[in-house]
């Protein structure tokens, strides 16, 4: 079945969303239905804005991601900033400019997977806006969410000695999409084939459904450690450690065994895609995983966290950045990161 | 000259935009450079949160639109919403999906507008995301203000015997618009021909460079009055009532001789587009001016506020939205608005 989005209009369509979206939040004061939401925010608390932009043909391709999956991932991106703040994600707001080649069900599905996010994180739909476009789906989201100023951890607060962590496992976002890439490749050539896609369930979701490591923000907080600086992995390690060092004014030295890279990705990568592991646990993007420092004295105490590595420490910036590999040679580390605006040339 | 994008990359476009954009508020504690912005609400105030969506070939036409002026109303659009709600904005973030059409001089551009429109209603850039888009231009913006709860102003809370206020004029962005379509065929037409725009300062400055009413919401404040539901005029006088009387649950009775016009926009209309002036009034979009209820006894107070004009009052619900017109005539109003997913068919 197709409806097309003008017969509901405007107004009908966000009518349709905010009945799929009843307040949860204590701090939700009021949501959809006037000209801006109202937010409480807890005693002794501040806030914390992060908003993304997700562009059809940039950041997503519909040939091969379910819109479903689509909206709990364009959610989870901005829950992973809350996140990298070491703050709780309360509200999101969700604006969306569409195209007439999108049906009120295709948008329906979008929303579906945004509900699930919100359900996931705790958090409430307050906002947005829906608008067409000439031309393809862009998606923009807010977050908002809370800290105490006191627990707020920021970039660039890495100390010389400090610890290096991340969560997770790395590289897996970037295997699954170079798999799903290839994937369309053979369907364009031969549509008749079927997909390869067994053993391969780590990597897919990690592109399609990745998830905001909220789970380790609690745990941290249980555990009683506080980060010394904090940031999510989006464009990968290298890039995103060296915007730690950058602005922390450091260095930092790693170590190529103790970058966790999960097996699927490591053998797809290697044998399926003839890519270096290491490259992908690097470069690749979209991991959404933390990396984030801690005084050596919290060593036993993040020991207690099962989804965390040790993968290095923080020394003076002049040592530069580095990964001690397997092979006991020293590899400079080169920043590099999405360039989507070169993509697009 | 021409500078392309991808020469900065993101990173070192977003540097160049920050650093253009230093925080003024003392409730910005941490704007671009981290995951999140950091924001302090003031004591006993809340948050209010909103967002609009600005696609190019649907909302604007860079054709006749200087990307300064695009800036400038990116930012008023979302104040106007913060405003309605009898707030106080405090920070924006922006966010730009942009082809490899726009150079980084186009970019400064349309942040020289974004600047002037953050100085002129003392607010911060915080944070944002610039991406490349396959296609056009794509603005989101996320507007953040501060109110005490006991202040903030709803949709869905006029009475009966209430009255009906409207700031400035209204349907002079409308007629702006109208005249530079004209241009814009009337110049592909005839690329020598000259564009004949004298006379119309104030509907081109309406339409193009809109001004968010920051001053009533200071003078209402000064002048003691609360009133008693607001919103701001996006879509048109005619679907905005509707909007406040179906969520109050009340109708409204308004004349036609006391709504505002202005000369130039009625001249305009009526003479070299055929239009009627209060048509164009009431169903012409992007006013941006504030519709507000008061209290009755507040009628004195009211008065002392120069750009404000009582159009109407609040009756019951049954009795409809109803226009006397100069003829004596009574007319139903009904509820008409942009509708921007048919002019995409």
């Amino acid at each position: 079945m197709r409806t097309e989005i003008n017969k509901l209009g405007e107004f009908g369509l966000i009518e349709r969303i905010a009945a799929n979206f009843p307040l949860q939040k204590k701090t939700s004061k009021k949501g959809i239905a006037d000209d801006a939401a109202v937010i409480k925010i807890e005693e002794d608390k501040q806030l914390l804005v992060s908003t993304d932009m997700l562009v059809e043909g940039i950041h997503f391709d519909l040939s091969y991601t379910p819109l479903k999956h689509l909206g709990y991932k364009a959610v989870s991106v901005n829950v992973s900033d809350i996140a990298a703040m070491n703050g709780i994600p309360h509200q999101i707001t969700v604006s969306l400019a569409l195209s007439n080649r999108f049906s009120v069900e295709a948008v329906d599905e979008f929303y579906e997977g945004v509900k699930f996010a919100c359900e996931d994180y705790g958090i409430d739909l307050v906002g947005g806006d829906t608008t067409s476009s000439p031309k393809g789906l862009v998606i923009s989201i807010t977050a908002l969410g809370q800290a105490s100023p006191k627990k707020i951890v920021y970039r660039n607060t890495a100390k010389k000695g400090d610890v290096l962590c991340v969560t997770g496992d790395l590289g897996a976002a970037f295997v699954g999409l170079q798999i799903l890439e290839r994937e369309k490749r053979v369907f364009i050539d031969a549509p008749e084939a079927q997909p390869k896609l067994d053993n391969l369930e780590h990597v897919m979701e990690r592109q399609l459904k990745p998830k905001a490591r909220m789970d380790i923000i609690y745990e941290l907080e249980e555990h009683g450690i506080l980060p010394t600086s904090m940031m999510d992995i989006s464009d990968g390690l290298a890039s995103e450690i060296h915007h730690i060092c950058r602005q922390s004014n450091v260095g930092a030295m790693m170590y190529e065994k103790n970058i966790p890279i999960d097996e699927q990705t490591a053998v797809t990568a290697a044998e399926e895609l003839k890519l270096s592991p290491l490259t992908c646990a690097l470069n690749g993007g979209e991991d959404y995983e933390l990396l984030f420092t801690i005084k050596q004295e919290d060593l036993q105490k993040i020991e207690k966290i099962v989804d965390v590595h040790l993968i290095g420490y923080i020394h003076e910036a002049e040592k530069g950045v580095k990964v001690v590999m397997n092979s006991e040679q020293l590899m400079d580390i080169k920043a590099q990161g999405w360039k989507h605006f070169e993509e697009n040339e």
